[in-house]
């Protein structure tokens, strides 16, 4: 057992180096430094224990330079990846935190980490009978991006027809459900036979279908809205987008979370039905979840009562150890994860 | 003087047949009939002497087949071409409209025309001390346009950064001068010298440019905008549209009119620069002046003052005579148009 003070080895995912275009494991590396469980005297800094680190698609813009103010984290060659986790505070400076606390926020890849800014990046958890890596995911920035997403952006009303892209996702598992939830209609697209038959027996959908048999996705859409769409919510942009915008309602609204299929080609793929906006007085809209922390309690108090009742259930890709992160990262460029992919670095 | 009850000849503009891609002067042709000025016993109908016809591309979609229940206007073969216009009640079986009144709303592009929907569709019009002319324009269906991409969508606050393009039609020279008196930064594109001299000396934009002799739209509007746009006001798409989203701020908006350098492709070009909407949180919304005629009384009360004391002023291209009518609105897809385009067939 670690005490404060102690000088302990600390396992680290170096990131090597800017990248031009999609990240690779080869990009990161293990190597093991030695880290003093202490925040230096007078400081507001926090040192912590990682317990689950979060593998989110934004962390490839963190890989790549310069890519502006939207971006949250900054990512120096040579240090630690850093990203979205669960930790336990282990010393503090801070005056609304205290060893043995436990938190959930923008922590580092390696076993213990000195968190210097920790104005707005970390949150209290305040609530523990729920499963702690839930944090990373439904009751974390993906939680909070699908309830930001769904109730003030996309706003579907009951009866509504509702579609979501990559809805096997940390974020398209929680519209789907909340759609349920609230009376939509909600189908759900989804790259494998695995990932749809979740989305049509644990998570509740309506529809679902794997774009990748779909030699037509304006049929497929066709098929499963003949009505239209009245709320799209988009993860994947590129041809999918283009088939959404043809099937569209009239005072559709389209909320853009990601186009995670756009972001590694050389070149964006032309999006060519935008008349559609015009003609049918289409909203769309990008967001993010970091422009709704204000709603973060009025999130759990929906959100926690829904897990608890088990009316909403999580899906999670958990992968052990930080050796296995760079892979796990990596791999939901692919659609490799099944769920919310998360890393156990420790479990206490 | 005709009267009530006559037979009448009755120049009109016969639509010859649905088009495909863009309409030409040839789809349509003269002819003069007959009208009896009188209308049928017992009807709520309306008989017209039209005196101002308004030219707006929309009117190209109502000559295609089967663009859905977002148009208002349908076009029979062998009838006359139908559109917004101005026009004097010679006779009405409509309890709110009698002989005399002045109209402005949904007529035939021919001398005399028996209205017969007439629900919604047509406006007495309470203020004579302006152009007649001016309820094809600033006070009517691009009026109302303008106000609401203006007012209700786009919503640009004082010292944004506004950008327009097509800034010289009818509903581009409005958001222009309301960007100004709402205190913001706007800047206008439009397609000839003479536009953009009439952009910066007589509508008061801050800065104009012409599309046309920018090789690079993107440097065109960095050079405009070096802080980026806050609000665009969408009159073209294509690769306008592009180069406006690699320039857009954050939580930037667009309000989409139109695309008219789209309607007539064969395909239209594909955007590669949407990922923009997702990093920056910009809205897109497409919007039709039907949605807002709620707000016309609320419109006319700030656009009436504005026009008598000058604060705003209105572009007209005016021709004269029904057989000029074909060529001008033909002519409104290659921007011959010197502002708003209006066909005088009576001037009273």
């Amino acid at each position: 057992m670690v005490k404060v003070g102690d000088e302990v080895s600390n396992k680290q995912v170096i990131f090597r180096d800017y990248v031009i275009g999609s990240p690779k494991e080869s990009d990161m590396y293990l190597t093991t430094g030695t880290i003093k469980l202490k925040v230096p005297e007078g400081s507001n800094e926090v040192l912590v224990k990682n317990l689950y680190l979060s593998c989110d698609p934004t962390m490839q813009f963190d890989m790549r330079k310069a890519m502006g103010p939207s971006r949250n984290l900054y990512y120096t060659p040579g240090s630690p990846i850093c990203g979205y986790g669960v930790a336990k505070v282990l010393d503090s400076g801070h005056p609304e935190l205290k060893a043995g606390d436990l938190v959930w926020g923008i922590t580092g890849w390696e076993e213990y980490s000195l968190i210097t800014k920790t104005t707005d990046t970390l949150i209290k958890i305040q609530h523990t009978d729920v499963p702690l890596s839930y944090y990373t995911g439904i009751l974390g920035m993906p939680g909070m991006t699908a309830y930001a997403g769904f109730y003030e952006v996309g706003t579907p009303k009951k009866g509504e027809y509702v579609f979501v892209s990559a809805a096997s996702g940390a974020v398209g598992q929680l519209i789907g459900q909340f759609a349920k939830l609230e009376g939509c209609y909600v189908v759900g697209s989804a790259g494998s036979k695995e990932k749809v038959d979740l989305l049509k027996n644990k998570l509740g959908f309506d529809e679902a279908f794997n774009y990748k048999e779909e030699h037509d996705l304006n049929a497929a859409l066709k098929r499963y809205f003949p009505e239209g769409i009245d709320v799209y919510f988009e993860h994947v942009g590129g041809k999918m987008l283009d088939a959404v915008l043809l099937n569209m309602r009239h005072h559709g609204r389209i909320a853009v979370c990601g186009m995670i299929s756009q972001y590694n080609l050389d070149e964006p793929e032309g999006i060519k039905n935008l008349l559609h906006i015009g003609f049918k007085w289409i909203q769309m809209k990008g967001y993010t979840h970091r422009n709704y922390y204000h709603l973060y309690p009025k999130f759990l108090d929906l959100v926690l009562p829904y897990i608890r009742e088990k009316k909403m259930v999580y899906v999670e890709d958990i992968v052990e150890g930080l050796e296995s992160g760079p892979a796990a990262l990596v791999g939901l460029f692919s659609g490799r994860n099944f769920g919310k992919q998360v890393v156990v670095v420790a479990r206490e």
